[in-house]
């Protein structure tokens, strides 16, 4: 469709699509990697504590005590550090601040299905490089012209990580290119590259708090990189959005850092868990990707991806499945406390018995 | 500054300067235009009960209930209604959704400045109409090749309103155009004009929830229009930031709405200290526009804006000096509470007698 008043670019685009959130409340949730385990009490106190008559006035445009927070957690400067509505907002701003060059940005061709999709709202030339057949990330495909890299690391969907001294090596060899490394899932297991950031001005960090905090519903992203990004980053926030980040989801990301040990601690149980998924779904002949995150990419030789999901969803359990060249036959699962575990296995094992 | 990582566009914009957010709290806080009074008991009673493990889920990308609610406030259906993150988020959208045209988009010369800003960060040509010698919005200046004209209505900082009738002759005269109005202040005194989009499908109203909810500290915003307008925000909005909204801002902005009594009191007192203020300060001698939003516009012959609002700022009060053409003469002032009122009232006549 289209309309006159339109802008003549918004016919044409595709915007992304989110993975289901269900209004029905029985469903076992396992489509869109949320944290299987609940949000620290100590959000909850300071949400309380930030409910009263100062919502009537705008919050702190620059969220000071948030950023000095995460700038102390991961020991760099304020200057360091930007923060944004979920890291969405983080990743649109920075893909319009700096992939808006004459040269392609490069990413793989199956990735977070987000980033073509802001290629294309903003005009960002992009070229998607192949995983290869196990689907890695094998950096020598990505020589060649190109303003920058975007990489999920680990990759969504297949949950694969790459490792620090891969990624610095092509920072330290490729001075003239951006690094985005999006990093929404790399405290179930991966190696963060924010050191990096001290040496080199060409990386850039992009994290979440809707994963390993458990503050999805909370909307709060950041980016960590040289300062002169931050910058480049905070004008291109400041001439679209002067508060992105309400008073509510300032305090409660705050409170989430000053309880880090929650967040610990239950990334360990989920890591626990997708051990033992991994290993149950292997035993029924699925090939489970080494993950590094909070869900796990599978496929079964003898069925394919709808039907697994289809069956799924009859028993009230959602997985995402993408319909897509090269991975229609796989899901992409959560890895869900002991008991949605034990229930999606249920269902698999009788797939599997017949 | 530069970046050689930047886009190129980014060295040459100048973002937006909101007004401040000071940090410490003894301050006759005047110069952001926030509801002098409270928020409803009833919005904090939803705001607690949504703190609990749901906050762990992605909130409803669409924001369904509220969507709903604000449909049934102004009598449209629900596919005329978009959310964002303030009405600044949805300005940003409605900038590049819409305007992103051949020919320019009008607007005043003095208006809200976040609209040049947009023009410049989405690269959209604009030419800014003057406004009459009594600050005032003229259309016959519009009567030139246009895409769309941008107006707030009442207008700020000159808080003059332009009535429904002349908005309707236009909309309908000129239905090649689309007439984005932001009404931000409607309701301390303006005419809406969201009954304009059930006949033309080339009127956009945008509303906020910071200034008659008293919820500038949450960040919602809307949009009002056909059903063509919506989607095209809509597919813009679901390729940047699929979940602008959590779920405290949406729960605590449809609790708001169903105790709408609660906002309209309060608007009462707001006008009612207005008059009272507008009154007192002709009476001191000062040039007072006649305002329709929560706040005045005013000079004084004997005094210039620096000086009277560096005066006020040293007693602790603090009001908008825009250091601007046409207007570095006159002060934005935030209708306060009646203590508040009088407090500035007190200084002012202190400045006077001298």
């Amino acid at each position: 469709m289209s309309c006159r008043y339109w802008s003549p670019f918004v016919k044409d685009i595709v915007p992304y699509t989110p993975g289901e959130q269900p209004k029905v409340t029985n469903l076992v949730k396992l489509n869109t990697n949320e944290n299987a385990y609940g949000v620290s009490p100590r959000v909850f106190e300071a949400l309380k504590q930030t409910i009263n008559d100062n919502l009537r006035l705008y919050p702190d445009p620059e969220a000071t005590q948030l950023c000095q927070a995460l700038a102390n957690l991961h020991q760099v400067n304020k200057e360091n550090i930007f923060v944004g509505n979920g890291s969405d907002e983080v990743l649109g701003l920075a893909f319009y601040t700096f992939l808006k060059q004459d040269t392609p940005t490069l990413f793989p061709d199956i990735t977070y299905s987000f980033y073509p999709v802001y290629c294309e709202l903003f005009d960002i030339p992009y070229v998607q490089i192949p995983l290869d057949e196990e689907f890695r990330v094998n950096l020598n495909d990505y020589n060649r012209e190109a303003s920058a890299i975007v990489l999920a690391n680990p990759n969504a969907p297949t949950s694969i990580a790459l490792d620090y001294e891969t990624i610095e090596n092509w920072v330290k060899t490729h001075p003239q290119q951006l690094i985005i490394i999006d990093e929404a899932y790399v405290d179930f297991g991966g190696q963060t590259v924010i050191p990096l950031i001290q040496k080199y001005p060409n990386v850039l960090v992009i994290r979440t708090f809707s994963k390993f905090y458990a503050l999805a519903g909370l909307r709060v992203g950041y980016a960590v990189g040289h300062a002169d990004l931050i910058e480049g980053l905070r004008r291109v926030k400041d001439s679209f959005n002067s508060y992105p980040l309400d008073r509510l989801a300032q305090a409660g990301a705050l409170a989430a850092i000053n309880d880090i040990q929650w967040s610990i601690d239950h990334a360990k149980r989920i890591i626990a868990n997708r051990e033992k998924m991994t290993n149950a779904l292997k035993a029924l002949g699925f090939k489970v990707l080494e993950s590094s995150a909070n869900f796990v990419f599978a496929m079964h030789p003898d069925f394919s991806g709808e039907t697994l999901a289809k069956t799924l969803r009859q028993e009230n359990i959602i997985v995402r499945h993408f319909n897509k060249p090269r991975i229609q036959n796989w899901l992409r699962i959560t890895v869900g406390t002991e008991e949605e575990c034990q229930a999606l296995l249920k269902v698999f094992q009788k797939i599997c018995a017949k």
